[in-house]
């Protein structure tokens, strides 16, 4: 009796934890989202030295309420689920965990002040908040439309990096560490800032061929900024089409069949579904 | 009779003031259109301190004459609606007041060096001209397009700014306060500047891990300025396409009718839906 | 007779200078590009300083003779037309005569730079060779799109603009002189370096609020270069579509027919070409 | 019999290293590839000094090691193919022999260091896995869409190019060498910088004048990226879009055949050209 009382007790914390159908579900899911919130706000504000002067107490606070909140969670979150090793090893699950353990250890050993800035992993929760934005039927189609363009735009990205690893080698040639291009790496550093139109400025090339070189590269990054572009956009506007399969004919060998075609659209032969 | 005389002078105010299809609603469109123009110059010169010096006394009159043309425009405008107490609360109410009160204030209390600054507030005006713009029929599609992928491209920009949050926690436990990274918002803030592709080089990396990250949210801001694009292109040309079916006509064989056609273009036989 | 020679000369002369289907028209076009190539050339050679004190000589002679062939060219075209003073006060007309009179002027007043500057304008000659391009079938596509863009492009360029201002001067009132925004005009200079994601860093901003409404600018910039893009595109692609017309069923008031219809889709009356 | 033995080796080695079908050539393939992003990664970080310092005598080892095969490979591809002097002369043939020697003459000549910088020209040899990256399917689309759109793309860019130098000139005579406007290419240098959105900011206008043509010349920068954005956009999906015409089926009154079709897709009847 008593047990199947804390297999019901289980049961609800799941529902309420991991589901957002109920309204328990939801105000959990709201109440978290708040949290991890304020807490990423926190942290962000301890790091301005002028904020942690003036309100340390206060956010040393909203740390320990935080804190406190996300141990008792992450405690309900094991108990409530079935397999808890499996959530434990998982993405959520490490991040959940590095999200309170930090706080403690720094208790102990008052000095370690880099496991303090661990605690910045916390920021890692935001992404529970993008997996409610998930529910978002908007965000499917974007995705969607990512993933079908994912191989053309690894190819893209590819041929890109290939292009800087050259043109910043030249760069290194030509300029050389007299004007900033101390190193092969540090001018393909500055070749992706400039191929991708972004210039810092930080680096900025000195000789008259160096500048013409620099032309090129901007020249080039301003043009093929339209080939992801325009895959993206090929592959939303795609997905309203007409589909065309890859099947082919069995007695003539033509392809590219309509997906509904029932008869190939060159011999009049039946194609087999 | 004398309230029917002034409601008739409050009817053709209106029709003068609030309308755009009479030759007089026209021509006071067009001198309040330069009026705000010509107020919004003198601002911007008068902010500018060589300026100020040579041409105060100008610029000062001009202020005068537009102030004096926006009140007595206010007060019309008051008087001539019917409900004015709807405008006096509405946006545009508020902007009108405050394109006139803080002059006078300033006249009344000579130091008052802010209230002189609200008075740039007088720049919002400027939307009234938007408002003509909006009769030019190009921008209504323009809008159109906007709203319809509005939801994705708020999903997509609260991705952004997810990433955006870690991607600057990192290079702050990465950089640190002494290459400029003095803070995680000041991080948020350069990763923001690099990955829109802006890059003002205020803050730069300095470590060579810095800088390969760095390159990794150059080359990401680089590729996903593509989903916006993709978002509002797709949004554009979805809307040309008049959905036009594939019905066929029985008399002509005539194709690609209208959806809710009921005629067949070529021949005009009645179709059947 | 003497005159019918002249006349014939005349005709000839026409057909080489300002028709390009024959071989001599060819040859006179192609050897004119290259000296207005040459001539760009030796213009932006001789305003850098270095190469000017070693190969002043050489680019003094390049600039005679290129200066004596456009002279006789200006001649030879006043000369071929049939109505001189048309072409002589047409664009071409005064960039060609600006082409060739600062260099005499020069010689006589020994000291007068800024005319010798004002030989730059011979640049506009390369305008010429765009009258080439021209020819080429690929760039009538191009200028279609755009001029069907236009009206929209024009709203969105506006709307930037007010967009720019009101950002601007909101800027101006946050950093002040201080940290470099000395002016409105200045600030809305800044603002457009940072809405089209240039940004400079000659100014950046150095308070928080001030970094907040930058990081509000970039996004935006970054967001609404979807629109142009996807303006221009759509058009593009829109050039391969049905062409639905805004002729109106005297009948029944629908509009948007196919531009081959003859009958309304709607209620089937006979449509007027 | 030695002689055809020595043939069937090459037709081996051929086999091993000239195609990718068989166990062995993936293998010789995958170990190239390899042993190329090794010998780039060594040249990077030779570059830089402090590494250098450190494991200089490591990457003196990978060197050498690098070399070995390089070499080796080079006398086997000489070996292996039909025609030595083509490969020999080709594009790849002189890469390869440049990624080896340089090594050999710096052991001969220990002073020159030049020759070793030709070293890096090693780096062009990435160009080889781009190679393999060309079997998979997705770059080829992508190659072709930037083919057909390539007189187009020329157009663009021969006319930003133009529009670059006349801006370029007009900024040399506002601003002048005072404000860092040095010479005209220089001036044409900065042009470029901004209108491709980089925006180093080592120069920028000091005038008003000159801040006023820089905001025009962003604007257009972040007008005319659409161009080619939707060139490219236009032509991958006009890619898409076989053609599918309005042809009816007498038989079944199915529509939206292929161009090329003469059986109906959906009944299999033969279709009147």
């Amino acid at each position: 009796m008593d047990n199947s009382k804390i297999d019901n007790f289980r049961k609800k914390l799941h529902t309420i934890i991991y589901e957002a159908d109920t309204p328990a579900g939801k105000f959990f899911d709201l109440v978290l989202l708040i949290l991890i919130v304020i807490s990423v706000i926190a942290v962000m504000l301890e790091s301005v030295a002028s904020i942690k002067i003036k309100h340390g107490q206060l956010l040393a606070i909203i740390e320990w309420v935080v804190t406190v909140f996300f141990t008792l969670e992450y405690i309900a979150r094991i108990f409530a689920v079935n397999k808890p090793w499996k959530y434990i090893f998982s993405f959520y699950g490490i991040v959940d965990f590095l999200a309170t353990v930090p706080k403690y250890i720094g208790l102990l050993f008052p000095g370690s002040g880099v496991l303090i800035s661990i605690r910045a992993i916390r920021l890692l929760r935001v992404f529970r908040i993008l997996k409610l934005v998930h529910f978002v039927g908007a965000s499917n189609q974007l995705v969607l439309a990512l993933k079908k363009s994912r191989a053309k735009i690894a190819v893209f990205l590819f041929s890109v990096l290939v292009l800087c690893i050259i043109l910043g080698t030249i760069m290194y040639l030509i300029e050389g560490p007299e004007h900033g291009f101390t190193s092969i790496p540090v001018s393909i550093y500055w070749t992706i800032v400039t191929l991708t139109t972004v210039g810092f400025g930080d680096i900025t090339p000195g000789t008259s061929l160096g500048q013409f070189i620099s032309v090129i590269i901007m020249i080039l990054g301003y043009g093929i900024i339209a080939v992801p572009t325009g895959l993206v956009t090929a592959e939303l506007i795609g997905d309203k089409k007409v589909n065309l399969n890859t099947q082919v004919c069995p007695n003539c060998s033509a392809d590219k069949h309509r997906d509904d075609a029932r008869y190939c659209y060159n011999c009049g032969y039946h194609l087999n579904d």
